[in-house]
């Protein structure tokens, strides 16, 4: 059995697994082209990343393997700086500082990189395939992409989302379930409204689309990749199986905190960033969400928690780091990368041969 | 190709199919024969009968149908009837009240029928399968159930509930994922901790557990039924699939607002009875939404809402009518409950067919 779909052919690889962007670290190079290289299609979660650093990581990609991989961007949207939501923050912040003995924080010089800046780099390079999160990037940006050939792959919580992202005429579309862990992609609309499960969103997307879907959230194995399947996508899409790999740069405490999380202990939050994302409930996450109406919003709130979670992952401490993950966490495995790309795709074709071969 | 699970043995169904019980109407004895006639496991949702209409509808389903069919029921817990929190309550719906031409509104006799009296008719009349929700029935009723060969089905929305049923004896659990319609079945922790998607409950649910599972929530057709069993559940339940169809004792408005309804339309709410449940947003439930932390709690808040939910009812009123549906609602159609279950039957075994068929 071969699962060969729209999506495979499109992103030129051999299985219907997509390694989840995940911006912050976890995806490394060495992920990225380990996934690549045993026939998925590794991400690289490039959002955080300057644009010289973007360049030297695609080119290290480009160094472990020949086969496609994908750079994810978030698209900006306009946002407010207001002063007064900053002092709050910076308020609500001042216990964390001082138990981690962060002294005089500095207001960063910046609240985001530049997404031009960081295209420009996409662009130059060549990558094999862009993907992007929050929005849509404005036509000339998709058109330029289009002209370098560039395969673009829009994320949408909703089906309006993704008819948006289809109009705008991205080759693929993400429909990232309820349960993912991370950002939530949610663009139009309040993202509570947007919480959608991956077996309802996914067919429901399928059904409005005439461009392929990849499934994701909550998807961490064969069993996952074959219910994709079935439901109509034509890829999985994940993130959290591959956060506690042995190639995956995720701090060992986020690894093992992943490793433990049941499935009723994640939350989705505006603490740490200022836009809605999924992580295990830890202090930070608890204690700052009581306040998440009064934060500033994404990316400045996520530029003034750096210290705090930068410092927390120096000292080892997972109460203050923002814990990315998804609702099926402990199914997640500190396999290999290769491991896993492969336990998924013998997983989902005994899934589906045991069922298809029932006795008639 | 026929889909024989554990499931489809103890409940001696043809087809692993479970229409779900649906408490307040929908779930006629004529839907309920309709789905056991065609082998799935038709479901008379009686929570809120008196113990004499519900023997009734159980001779009219067994006059019906000679196949298996299931009863559930609320299992009750203590619950606090606070004269501020009832009084807040009434000031709350005295706009609907007077919006509908209610007049001099009473004060409910009692909040809930009584759960022993309704199970001693389901022991007398040898009822084939017992599903409950809200938590786990004393030991003595179990061992009753036991003794009379009636099988028994608990809920479940989180792995550690799946456990705590599975030690106190039930046969099957049902795993309720978050995008499912209705009330949340969660008797552990907070409802709001426990909205995990059926994607990511389902394969830890059956990981942690040795009875089987069936899997609820966001499944509409044969591809939500296929990549239940590939995600290891034994059967689907179905609750808005069945909603809108012919046999369904559904008011039309209700049954118009589900096939209209997109997958972000609905929320998780306990403005219509105190305990939290899915519906499609309306006045009601966003507007009495807002003020839900001052409410009373289940069944008091329904009891004093019922008055309001029957008048809009009659009036086909649907912003104050408690429009249970889940995620996927779009997805439902208006066939008979027969071509329902054939449908998913069909659908599931083609769409495992179309991938494990792929060209080797």
């Amino acid at each position: 059995m071969k699962l060969k779909t729209r999506v495979t052919h499109i992103l030129k690889i051999e299985h219907p697994v997509v390694q989840a962007p995940m911006a912050g670290g976890p995806t490394t190079p060495e992920l990225v082209a380990a996934v690549s290289n045993t026939g998925g299609l590794g991400s690289l979660g490039a959002a955080y990343l300057p644009p010289e650093i973007l360049r030297q990581q695609v080119r290290e990609i480009r160094h472990r393997t020949g086969g496609p991989f994908n750079v994810n961007l978030f698209v900006p949207s306009p946002f407010e700086a207001d002063p007064e939501r900053i002092e709050r923050s910076g308020e609500l912040l001042e216990p964390y500082r001082a138990e981690l003995g962060i002294q005089d924080p500095e207001m960063p010089s910046s609240f985001e990189e530049s997404f031009d800046d960081q295209l420009q780099v996409i662009l130059e390079e060549k990558v094999p395939v862009f993907s992007f999160t929050f929005g849509v990037p404005g036509g000339e940006h998709l058109r330029r992409l289009r002209d370098a050939d560039i395969i673009t792959v829009g994320t949408a919580t909703t089906v309006r989302e993704g008819l948006r992202l289809e109009e705008s005429g991205v080759d693929v579309v993400v429909a990232q379930g309820g349960e993912a862990g991370g950002h939530r992609g949610t663009f139009l609309g309040d993202f509570r409204d947007a919480l959608i499960g991956t077996m309802a969103l996914v067919p429901q997307m399928v059904d409005a689309l005439s461009v392929p879907v990849i499934a994701s959230g909550g998807i961490m194995d064969g069993r996952g990749l074959a219910a994709a399947l079935v439901l109509g996508a034509e890829a999985a899409q994940m993130g959290t199986a591959f956060l506690t790999c042995e190639e995956s740069g995720a701090h060992p405490v986020f690894k093992k905190a992943v490793l433990g999380a049941a499935e009723d202990e994640t939350a989705v939050t505006l603490a740490f960033s200022g836009r809605a994302a999924r992580g295990i409930k830890n202090r930070f996450l608890v204690e700052v969400g009581e306040y998440e109406e009064e934060l500033p919003p994404f990316p400045v709130q996520n530029a003034l928690t750096k210290d705090v979670r930068a410092t927390a992952q120096r000292q080892g401490h997972p109460e203050f780091m923002s814990l990315w993950a998804g609702q099926a966490a402990q199914l997640a495995s500190p396999a290999t990368a290769a491991q896993i790309v492969e336990g998924v795709v013998d997983g989902a074709e005994s899934a589906l041969r045991r069922l298809a071969g029932s006795p008639t």
